[in-house]
């Protein structure tokens, strides 16, 4: 993320703002629109009407692309409600950045170099080469398979309900899941428990969550690359890292969950095969359950956890530390314990500042989880699991929770809401957005060791 | 820490240690005797002895300092079990390595280089200089402060006990606390909660524990230089983020335990202010309570366990990652969000190589406590609270808990063992002694960078 000030009033040098800055402002702003429009009168059933904080939450929520609600989603919100939470969900999803492109090109304007930082910053890239093209193809890629996804689902849902109520759910649920939301319109906050043994819409919803969450360069360089050999480092590592957890996480909870009569338990081989694959490769981050959560036992929800903590692939629709910067963090430690200097994988080393970058992220993050936990333990009443599950959740943009969402005092949904904005613009950005940027020093002082550890 | 590899048998070469193993195998040694002394008959009370896995979980207890206890000190063991516990205490307070180099000493060896290494090793030091001067004045000033403590506790004692009781009780609780393990003898798993209010052993215990939970560098330091400003780096540190904790903890718990009358509730203001002073400055590392544990208020454990897992400073008897870790990743990450290089504080610049140590030792120790943490969920039967406030403290050895470890299951008791071990040899030294450190790489693989966070 670079962060060069740019000045909007070059001549007069009124306002500077920094990308991060304007990112922070750009989401903000669409909460703001989204908080007001979910107030509307016709935006919630009778009697349904929501107060400032719940709709506030809700549209964090899914601008955020987070899912964690205070109100099910079908009997609270009318059709109208329920398209407002979905275009909340893909405009969250595409990135607001990715859109304001999109206006501008519609319009025919030129981007410049301002605008090209921007989108840069926003979809996270190394190189200002091809922006554009990036945006165009993000958004035309992201249609392409929210529309297949669509398609599947709504034949699917079409056995159980209307035809016209079928099409509507298919096209929510696509972009709920591609867009890794979580957000479902299955009543109850009932989420896809009903489909727990369903191949169809379990691998539909898998495969657009998994595809969303893997991050756009990683896509865009698998396309455009022939082999393997051929992808960048980083395309390479997110995939075997994705990879990795998704067989590592469905593995866990199949052992752990087998004999849980909550969960897994109750249901014949085939269910629990598609349900331990599909609670192990949700929790990186959409949000969905096909499971029980709060039956789940403590050393499922402790995996669970650790799942949401790293998140998916960086630039995408996922949350978290991201997997990048799990694997430099874990190759760091393992550099340090092997006595070598530098962090080498695939033969590829990776530069001292990233490692730095990537520890720093990992700390600040579990910083802000713990201070937001620390809040919850005074103002809300609920075991410790529930309120560090509720955090992680959030702050991961996952969505899934053991229940406490709805029972949060108002302090509690104000500052989950909060987390769920810190976790989508991205750990470290709130905090460049506030600090003052600082020269650097002109000298050096002398250095001095100290004992640590 | 230095990891040359010393062989010990130069000319053949045939066996090479390195002083991580050494310190691992050092202690490993110490608690095997101590296991073996616990279990003979006359260690404990009638109709108490002790299983091998409780007798090695309070001999590794004792030797890591920690003061977790599966049976009650006073009512299981005899004289003679409570003074084996007592020497496993000192011994292992002072580190294996400073009591043999005083047996050498005294049988008039010199030290070689060899040694030195080792006791800088032991002891965590940055210079090989007076090495043997350190031994010395460690050991007399460890005899020295716990001689006061101890007279001090016997005459405040001998109101209570008969003179000969008061005297045991008062050399025991002076090294227990000095060596920050946190052991007892007033029964019934009570800890030192009959003197919750009582300013005499209140002060006393907090004295010794702090004094000793600071590590020699920063007490020679002190007592060498005239003024403030003329301290290593190192010892500023320490004295500051040591008081800065010693004032925020405890107002942290006065607030958080006010009016909770399962703690601070029941007492008069002198009560309440000794209480949260005492319960606030333990964690770090001594493990005694003067309040229920497990009546805190969820806010309170989680301060509690923050705490504990920061610890106290290098080289002296305290757990946890320790305070200038903890300050280093903190400063790190802040200059990261100004947007420097370099950490600097006080106007001297932190080496590079030692923030990337501190960032790794904290990111090993999370991870290893984590692990543990979910093997319990597996093996225990209790709420993720208890888990986690026994797994911190087991890492930081300190020893508090609320009320799991006598209900443990022997893989519980095990793990939390080998913990404690993990905890008080260092977060890192296992590692480096069981890894197998590689050679530096003859060059450099290409730079790539990846997209993180
Ligand atoms: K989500
Ligand atoms: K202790």
């Amino acid at each position: 993320m670079r962060l060069k000030s740019i000045s909007y009033f070059k001549s007069s040098n009124l306002i500077k703002i920094n990308p991060a800055q304007l990112l922070s402002l750009g989401f903000l702003g669409l909460i703001c629109v989204g908080t007001l429009l979910l107030m509307l009168p016709f935006a919630t059933k009778d009697r349904h009407h929501l107060s400032f904080v719940d709709a506030l939450f809700e549209a964090t929520s899914a601008v955020c692309v987070t899912g964690l609600v205070v109100v099910d989603t079908q009997t609270t919100f009318t059709t109208f409600g329920q398209i407002v939470l979905m275009v909340l969900i893909q405009v969250g999803g595409l990135g607001f950045m990715t859109v304001g492109v999109l206006i501008a090109l519609f319009l025919g304007k030129n981007i410049g170099l301002q605008g090209r930082l921007m989108i840069q910053e926003s979809l996270n890239q190394l190189s200002l080469q091809g922006m554009v093209r990036l945006v165009k193809f993000v958004v035309g890629f992201t249609l392409l398979i929210e529309g297949i996804g669509a398609i599947i689902l709504a034949i699917r849902f079409s056995s159980d309900f209307g035809i016209g109520k079928a099409v509507f759910y298919g096209i929510f649920h696509s972009i709920s899941s591609f867009n890794n939301a979580g957000f479902d319109l299955m009543g109850g906050f009932s989420s896809v428990t009903g489909y727990v043994s369903d191949v169809t819409v379990i691998l539909t919803l898998s495969s657009l969550l998994i595809i969303g969450g893997i991050g756009y360069t990683v896509i865009l360089d698998v396309l455009k690359k022939k082999s393997f050999k051929k992808l960048s480092l980083h395309t390479k590592l997110v995939l075997l890292i994705t990879l990795f957890l998704n067989v590592v996480g469905p593995v866990l909870i199949f052992i752990l969950e087998y004999n849980n009569p909550g969960t897994l338990g109750v249901l014949d081989i085939k269910g629990k095969v598609l349900g331990a694959f599909f609670h192990g490769v949700v929790p990186r981050t959409a949000g969905f359950n096909s499971l029980n959560t709060a039956e789940l036992t403590l050393s499922s929800q402790f995996v669970t956890m650790l799942l949401m903590f790293i998140g998916g692939g960086s630039g995408g629709t996922a949350g978290g530390i991201k997997v990048t910067t799990f694997v430099v963090i874990i190759l760091a430690v393992w550099t340090l314990i092997r006595g070598r200097d530098e962090v080498n994988i695939m033969q590829r080393r990776i530069p001292q500042e990233l490692v730095f970058r990537s520890f720093s992220i990992t700390i600040y993050s579990t910083a802000v989880v713990f201070f937001i936990l620390f809040i919850l333990t005074i103002t809300e009443n609920a075991p410790l699991n529930f309120l560090l599950f509720e955090v992680i959740s959030a702050f991961g943009t996952v969505g899934m929770s053991l229940g406490l969402t709805p029972e949060l005092s108002i302090v509690g949904k104000v500052v989950i809401a909060f987390l769920m904005f810190i976790g989508r613009v991205g750990p470290l950005t709130i905090a460049f957005a506030l600090a003052k940027r600082t020269k650097k020093l002109p000298f050096k002082y002398v250095e001095e060791k100290i004992m640590i550890g």
